[in-house]
């Protein structure tokens, strides 16, 4: 298809500039932009491949100069069939790029282990202990099995250049990913591993590593958003002073369905959530160690927020709380289901928590608060930049 | 300044399309997109006026692209500052555009008044209902006074048309907004008039006056996302059936401060108090009048998302239960700081709520958890569609 023609847009508007983009992703457009006029006028003087441009305009503005501009709209849209194609279009435009359909899980219904184990300064112990955790999830029935933040070794800035281990180095440099791999292969399981050091040239990151049953590492994510805090007399935390921020938002498709993954203070930005959302996971994981200011104020808090927002499974797994320690983890490990309720938790001694997730709420709460048709894109959008620039 | 450049940006990068969007808005440029190479050349041949690329493109990119290219950047950065300004950026390109500061209230303390009424289908009884409560709520020692969603009638489809008025034909027209500007006036307060259905032209709305101290309409905020859900067996409502969704955002300066404004079912959608935080509001009002079902799984935890999340006041303000009506609220109007603390509620009950406000606690909070600073907009960026268009 080729058209040519002129949309009058406002300054700046956002839809003029996804114009540009989708316009850009087509082959070998050339735009001239003419804002000596007061509204500004786009020439499309290229192959329009993609799709009509009708889709990713404010389509009332569209629709408005259709009949003296926009030679292939058609004029005859009645004002409801307009105000619903409208309502429609805003909807998809409060993500960018476009929400994913919520891709078929590979399974519907399976049982999640939360271990939240106790962590000492015996990194072996450590290494055998979060083994015998995952071995009794999987007896238990898990098919999808979530250590904590930091398993291997205290959580300080003391210790994570002392534990860190170089993941990319291979299992052999590895001994805790080592391990992960193995009982993900000899149990069958999917392994979200907590989270350990990560020693990469000379700098450190808290980072998660994702196992699918034959033991293959199928992500790393590394804490985007590093714990730096400061309440007074309560709790003070700089994780970059050792740590250096990962660059990546992480989604991976597994047997039990789309996982995201965050760690702790990602959990805080519900941009990462909302983006995850969009590309379509079905279980947001969050391995984390909040404390026991920040636990009892919000941990449940967020876990709830994230699922009932985003209208999805949210696992969380902290450490066991260890008195003896310099940072006291709150623990409560909890299972949220798609509608913000609490399928699961615990309190801070250790556990393996064993529950069932069912992706078919997922669904059914998504008819009934059918939310992704009801956003408003004309207002606000939420850019996924990764994605956008991968496209 | 004269800036002649080029930039490598990959397709479709939102940065390059915000460098679009600010070279557009300095006078006169000619931008012309050369998409045959493998990553885009944008060449400007324009003055660049409002301020230096560097600002709004991803700034590592830039500095690994300016020996090359970028003449005005300076190549003599250190490591270490090029990440602190990096980082910095980063944060403020998580809103677009940037974040406001949070402004200075022109009150730091003050106390604040939720009026949780009993509606009856009798307006006149309705309206000196509010009146006296308003009156209570000011004797009391409120400033600020909120009243719930839908507080002169019945809250129905088949109500809204029978007891909607014409806000803008002004008082003599709509006796409910004129008992509020009256009220406001006399006693001194800064009202926000829970909502009414308003009538303009053949549409209805559901919608929120604010009046500040002198009585004036200050602000008027239509319901931007209408109740439609079905929760089949336990509740199903379509105000669409009846009611037109309202078209802006509204953020209004009063005497107690920058007040977002959301009503109900705006609370869902987190994107807005996002943006609300990002326009500098010190405080969200939600009048709202969530149910039964809904209302025990979520009203709570939404307020206190919303207010950990943005790190700012929330107050809500249901109407009272009436077990002989047809819709059931939930009640529970409450007030919620920044730390997602409830700082007073109630039960379904009739209820004046008079609780302090004190945004000193907004900046501690912010103190103690930096998270506009900390946010990754190099990952994600909320865009305010209105506020870009503006500019």
């Amino acid at each position: 298809m080729t058209l040519s023609g002129c949309f009058f847009l406002p300054k700046q508007s956002p839809f003029y500039l996804f114009s540009l983009s989708y316009c850009y992703s087509s082959a070998a457009p050339s735009l001239i932009l003419r804002p000596s006029v007061p509204r500004s006028v786009l020439r499309l003087t290229t192959p329009f491949l993609h799709r009509p441009p009708s889709h990713h305009l404010n389509p009332k503005r569209t629709i408005k100069s259709s009949s003296t501009c926009l030679k292939s709209t058609p004029t005859t849209l009645s004002a409801a069939a307009a105000a619903s194609a409208a309502m429609a279009a805003f909807s998809e435009q409060a993500r960018v790029p476009p929400a994913l359909q919520l891709p078929t899980p590979p399974i519907t219904k399976f049982k999640i282990g939360l271990c939240q184990l106790a962590v000492t300064p015996d990194k072996e112990r450590n290494i055998l202990h979060a083994r015998t955790a995952i071995e009794e999830a999987a007896e238990k029935g898990a098919k999808l099995v979530v250590l904590p933040e930091i398993w291997n070794g205290p959580y300080s800035n003391d210790s994570f250049p002392v534990y860190a281990e170089d993941i990319g180095a291979g299992f052999d440099k590895s001994p805790s990913t080592a391990m992960l791999s193995e009982a993900a292969r000899l149990l069958k399981v999917t392994i979200i591993g907590g989270s350990i050091a990560e020693r990469d040239g000379d700098k450190l990151y808290n980072t998660c590593c994702v196992f699918d049953t034959d033991g293959n590492l199928i992500a790393k994510h590394r804490k985007i958003h590093l714990f730096d805090i400061d309440i007074p007399g309560k709790i003070s935390f700089k994780e970059s002073k050792t740590l250096t921020a990962g660059e990546s938002p992480t989604v991976v498709d597994t047997e039990v369905g789309r996982i995201g993954i965050g760690i702790c203070y990602d959990i805080r930005f519900q941009e990462l959530a909302i983006l995850y959302a969009a590309r379509g996971a079905h279980l947001i994981c969050y391995p984390g160690a909040f404390n026991t200011t920040t636990g009892p104020l919000h941990w449940e808090l967020l876990q709830r927020a994230r699922a009932t927002d985003n209208q999805l499974y949210v696992a969380t797994c902290s450490p066991a709380r260890d008195p003896g320690a310099g940072y006291q983890a709150w623990g409560h490990s909890t299972l949220v289901g798609p509608f913000g309720e609490v399928l699961a938790t615990t309190e801070h001694e250790e556990a393996i928590i064993v529950a069932e997730i069912d992706y078919s709420q997922t669904e059914l709460r998504r008819t009934n608060l059918p939310l992704e048709k009801q956003r408003r894109g004309d207002l606000y959008q939420l850019v996924d930049v990764h994605r956008l620039n991968s496209k």
